[in-house]
Order: structure tokens, then sequence, then C-alpha cells
């Protein structure tokens, strides 16, 4: 087997996003709110589709999947998408950038178990509604990507700046629940386009 | 961006099966159930990881990983940790290797509507526990690896040759359910190590 490099894998579903020198946002702030920190960067580039890159000082790659809705049921569905806004809306300038790892105790739980602590427990999906339209979301799964991933899941959130008060309230409310005691690993990233 | 050449991922979880002329396992019967046929071969190699090999004529590679509980509630798992069996048993010198996908439609569906008709219509996890512990399972998820990929799932399945029969009633009632008319190609082929 010869080594990595640089290469792209073509998926409409897949993005990844590349921390540098270069890119569209810019880096406003930077919390490493559990685990492991990452390197500091000044910008973050997106592309469409899962790139991997030879690695290089001083920055990182993170690429995920747009996968099937993994807990929310039919009634939940069609609530979200009566609220929900797209990504990328003019008004939208800041984002943040949520690099998520659960516990290997998360993992080994059923489906049942982990729907029952992610919503009826954590209301996860109920505290994001509230926040919709203002919010909008991006959630990309990395675990099973096929390599050994730093992170399960990365969430890329936009909203307008008069908002992003409003986005930390959602965000303290969700790190208050059970379901976030099984995260061992949060990387939280604030940029401005 | 260059091309891509051979590499390995390192995952625990990962497996990939590589048909052509290597390999411990020799084909015994190659079946296109439904949709695009693949090229028939004589021996299939297994290996850890997700290998990703340069194209070579007349064989072919498909790369899984082990993840997570989909569907399975925990009264379920109870049992099923009960009467499961491990593959490569010394016993076990027939297996199956199915390559499945699955149409858009039922990757659409929410969590709910997709356990409903997988379990509470087809009963998938109930018929597949009355057969063990002759068959033990490997199952692969390769939706998400990344790449666009060919099929959605590798199942492996080993057993006795003495219960092969009983191995194809089990496929058999699976075929009939509800869930089976979601699945839009399958590949199933057997094998002798």
């Amino acid at each position: 087997m010869t080594e990595l490099v640089n290469f792209q894998w073509g998926n409409a579903r897949g993005f990844t996003y590349i921390g540098g020198d270069a890119g569209s946002l810019t880096v406003i702030n930077h919390q490493t709110v559990s685990g492991e920190p990452i390197e500091f960067v000044q910008r973050v580039d997106v592309r469409p589709g899962v790139v991997r890159l030879a690695a290089m000082a001083g920055s990182w790659t993170f690429a995920g999947v747009a996968s099937n809705d993994r807990y929310t049921t039919r009634s939940e569905k069609t609530q979200l998408v009566e609220l929900q806004a797209k990504m990328d809306r003019s008004t939208s300038t800041r984002s943040a950038l949520i690099f998520l790892r659960k516990s290997d105790e998360w993992w080994a739980l059923t489906q049942d178990e982990r729907r029952g602590i992610l919503e009826e427990k954590s209301h996860h999906i109920a505290i994001g509604m509230r926040f919709l339209p203002a919010v909008a979301r991006r959630l990309l799964h990395c675990r099973d990507l096929g390599e050994t991933t730093p992170f399960d899941f990365i969430g890329h959130l936009d909203f307008a700046p008069s908002d992003a008060d409003k986005f930390d309230d959602m965000l303290g409310e969700l790190r208050r629940t059970e379901e976030w005691s099984y995260i061992d690993r949060e990387i939280d990233i604030r940029l401005q386009s």
C-alpha cells in the first residue's frame, strides 16, 4: 500500500472544512469546550465532497457526510421542514462550526436508548426547533467515514449577527442536557463571512 | 487533487472484500438478485480496514464499516447477545456475501417509519433470531463511507454446509418482506473456505 496523498471523493452529501490561512470564513472565536484541542487557524475553507490532504503544519481538515435521519420521527420532521431555513442566507453572516465526539458508552447504547436520551430526556429536537428559522443547520456524520476519525459529527450552523445571543442560548440549553454528558470532545469555532 | 491510488484506512471496524483470483474464500455460486450485476470472480480476499485499490480488470473491491445499532432495541439486543455466535467457527465453512442497496425512497423515510417497516411489519430482527446460532453475521455499512458507493450494506454470514438449506429459508423469508421492496440492488455470492 502506498501512502495517502491528496484526493477528493465525489459525494454530493459530503463537505470538508479546511482550517488554515485561506477560505471564505474568518475565525472570530475558538473554544475548546471539552477534550483534546485542535490548532488555532485564521480562516476556514468549505469544500464540497470529502477531501483528504496530506498533513500541513498549523492546519486541519475535517470532513463529513450528510446522512439519513437517525432519530427524527415523521411528525417532528413535518414540523422541522415547515420551520427550517436553508444555510447561506445573505443575512446569515455569522456561523458556528461545532466538532463533536460522543463516548464509547453512547455508541454501545441501542437505538431506543439513544432516542430516549436524545429526545425524551434531553429534548434536543424540540430545543433546536424553537430557534428556527433564525438558525440554519448542516449536520455531517464522520464516525463511519472509513478511517478512524477524531470527531463523530460536524455541525455547521449559520445565523444573522443579531441572533448570535439567541444561538448561544440554544447551545447553552443543549449543553446542560443528559445527552451532552455523552460528549467527550467538543470544539466550538465562530466564524464570519 | 491527484488521482486516487492504492491505500488503506486504519479502522478496527472496517472490512474490505476483494473479488479476483486470490483470497481464502472460493466462489461456488453468484446470483444477481436485483439491479446491475458485478463481475464474476473465482475467489474473494477479506482484509481488515478499508482498502481502496486502483481499478483492475475482472475484479472488484467493496468495503464497509461495522457501526452502532440502527434499529435494535435493548430487549432485542439482550436476546441477540444471548443467542448469537461469532463468525469464523471451524465448522462454518460456507458463507454468503450479500451486497445490498436500498432505494432513495427508503433513505428519505424518518427513523420511526424505517423501524416500522423493518421490524413491526417485516420482522427482520425476529426472523434472523430464529436462525441463531446456526448463522453468524457481520453487517457492514457503506453508504456514508465518503465516496458515492455502489451498495449501502455488505452482509457476510457464515454457517456449516449442513445449515445451507436453513440459511436459504431465512433469506427467502426476508426477501418476501415489505422491507425488501425497498432493496433495488442485491448480489448474493456463496463461498466456501
